[in-house]
């Protein structure tokens, strides 16, 4: 360990603990007037920033980095734009701080209130992408929370001039000095260090492969809320409108599959099965899937490959589906349970009961009828931003805006009461 | 690590995970009605469980186990009425399993609901309290959880009694079998098992001494709760009712000075403290009361121990006070907000926009305006049950009941909506 970067990384974090005191008490109006300065700076630096990001740029390529993360590191005048737009939405949402959840009156006359008030410090550990940077500043900030932001060492000078414009903009703003907080470092120690910041960080949210999450979930002794693995499941149910289950299993699979809510699983039901499974390999394979079959899917369509234990558990994020036959619905739930990640999970069917017992049994956070399971996501809820999709069942479940990022507080007002 | 006891806590572990899937869909009705029979049974069986609790009391006195620990550890016919009325109120309240948060109909006609739904798996690591085992049971049961018990070695014998007359009565009663499980060891390593049970267990609520809790924290790749700590002030402030202030503080000291939301330190304002002092200083020490001072305090009432940078920031849990004149309302949040463990603090003031002031600014579950600390407890805000008092913003803060037994599941009901 570099003495070093915990050194700065713990004054960062004592100045955001500071700052967020200050933060939690800070109007919307001001709040709000700095997001849009924030959104401002960007567009007007927008050439600095992308000097930046070609070197990251041009560092990256050089080491062989593979095209998909250099698509995610890519920043180009459009990608400013829209995190500046972001900010923009972000300052519009009405703001959660203050709002009431409960109130009471007790049999002794004390008065007791329940507010949402910001959680305090958030330590956000991503990888590849900038804009990451300014989407959780926004949110972070909005809901009153000071912020400590870790990019990945790929990214560091693209983070670096992002966070630079940010931080001058939102202080120059009225918002507390040290609400905003950028590790510049591309030291690994950094994540270390963060996760044992317990009385400094009150939560991480790291947002990453599953590497990253799993290595902050098992070290951690700041909690965690742990976000984005995604091994989601279509049940086609007997009885289905074998259209629609169609128009949704490719919508699930082919529309984006390197994200979470993409569909890895599709059951079908034996019933179904020599009508449906032939229509949905054609048209699978027309978008290049590769399918991989249990044996009684092989009996139907007997050119896919053969699906292993191994492919149930597998979260492929890519153009790859396994394919099961079920007997029925309760096989079909005991193969979701055990091996979904409590993401999101459809049934396409045309029963009342079953479409009950599946939203009831169905362990996930999202659980759907007759509709794609693409729809997770923050923006699709109507929450007007997102943060990450928790797939844990502590503090928050499902798409994350800036609601879960709040935390509450009892307010109690007495006339001298005492305890008996 | 005894290979054997992580093979037993696991696959209890399992049973419980499985359990937590029939548990989850079980009504109101069979929970409520175990409820009551497993209360019937504790007080049927008192006999038995005496006798077992006489055993580990023989234990523990022959060890040297110190008075308080005794006391903690001691069934009587009258405790073990106490666990079987609470198990009675636990079944009278209401189920929040399936209560409606939001609902909404988006513009692509998806219809996206928020419900209430059980956690899943909760374990609970305690000390010495056997009570413990049945109020822990009852509350996680009544909110559709499956429960993982792992009591105080030295109240094994009582443990295992109690556990035992619960687990038989719950499943005649019909509730799944495994939903309860109590680990019946005395091996330390059982807590090591349960805090790497990622997957089966879904969170880890320890109830017990600061070691405890930290470790768990510390250590836990499961997601914990932490609960229990408590440095709680009592902030004088200049104009208040020094009478009421008086009682408040008293009652804040010396009803029951060893639990959490006690109070450990008075500020008393500048401008009040040659009057209030002298008073309070007499008041607590006829109740036994030791007093440490800071400098100021001192040269009001000179006889008072002095009061160090460690007093500050220590839970006495005992008949000691330290006591700090501060300047202003200023000055004592910023005292409060460096010392406290973010569990209870109050104001006693007339000035409205202290009052205010002070709910705002003070980080801590419950902040509260004229009246005592010792307030904050689930029974007192009318919960009507409470597991423990989170100290931390995750999740829940404050006294936890039924309610922050819950997690939440979106159920989204389409008519083929696919994602453009």
């Amino acid at each position: 360990m570099n003495n070093n970067i915990e050194e700065i990384v713990r004054e960062q974090a004592r100045a955001a603990k500071e700052a967020s005191r200050r933060l939690a008490v800070t109007s919307s109006a001001v709040k709000d007037a700095a997001l849009r300065a924030m959104a401002e700076a960007l567009e007007e630096n927008a050439a600095k920033i992308l000097e930046a990001n070609a070197g990251d740029m041009a560092a990256a390529r050089e080491k062989g980095t593979p095209r998909a993360m250099l698509d995610r590191l890519m920043l180009d005048e459009k990608r400013i734009h829209g995190m500046a737009d972001g900010l923009r939405q972000t300052a519009m949402l009405p703001d959660p701080i203050g709002e009431g959840e409960m109130e009471t009156i007790r049999p002794n006359g004390l008065e007791i209130r329940r507010v949402k008030v910001p959680i305090g410090v958030i330590g956000i550990i991503y990888e590849a992408r900038p804009n990451v940077t300014a989407d959780a500043a926004a949110l972070c900030l909005k809901s009153g929370n000071a912020v400590l932001l870790r990019g990945g060492s790929e990214a560091l000078q693209s983070n670096r001039a992002v966070s630079r414009v940010l931080v001058e903009a939102a202080e120059k703003a009225g918002m507390p000095k040290g609400a905003l907080q950028f590790i510049d470092s591309a030291s690994r120690d950094a994540v270390g260090v963060m996760m044992n910041l317990t009385g400094l960080l009150d939560v991480i949210i790291p947002r990453g492969g599953a590497g990253l999450i799993r290595r902050v979930v098992t070290e951690s002794a700041v909690p965690v809320i742990e976000t984005g693995a995604g091994i989601c499941h279509t049940f086609v149910d007997e009885g289905a409108d074998l259209d629609m289950a169609l128009r949704i299993a490719l919508n699930a699979k082919t529309s984006r599959p390197a994200v979470c809510n993409a569909m890895e699983t599709i059951l079908v039901h034996e019933g179904v099965a020599k009508e449906f499974l032939p229509k949905m390999a054609k048209a699978m394979r027309e978008k290049d899937v590769e399918l991989r079959g249990d044996e009684a899917a092989r009996a139907v369509v007997p050119d896919m490959a053969v699906a292993t234990e191994e492919d149930w558990a597998t979260e492929y994020d890519d153009l790859i589906l396994s394919v099961k036959i079920v007997k029925n619905i309760d096989e079909a739930i005991a193969h979701i349970n055990r091996y979904n990640t409590g993401h999101s999970e459809t049934i396409v069917t045309n029963d009342l009961n079953r479409a009950h017992r599946f939203q009831r049994e169905v362990d996930a956070a999202a659980v759907y009828v007759n509709a794609s399971t693409r729809f997770t996501d923050g923006f699709e809820f109507g929450f007007g931003a997102e943060i990450g999709i928790s797939t844990q069942k502590l503090h928050a479940r499902g798409p994350m805006g800036l609601n879960e990022l709040t935390s509450t507080k009892y307010l109690i007002f007495g006339e001298g009461q005492i305890r008996a």
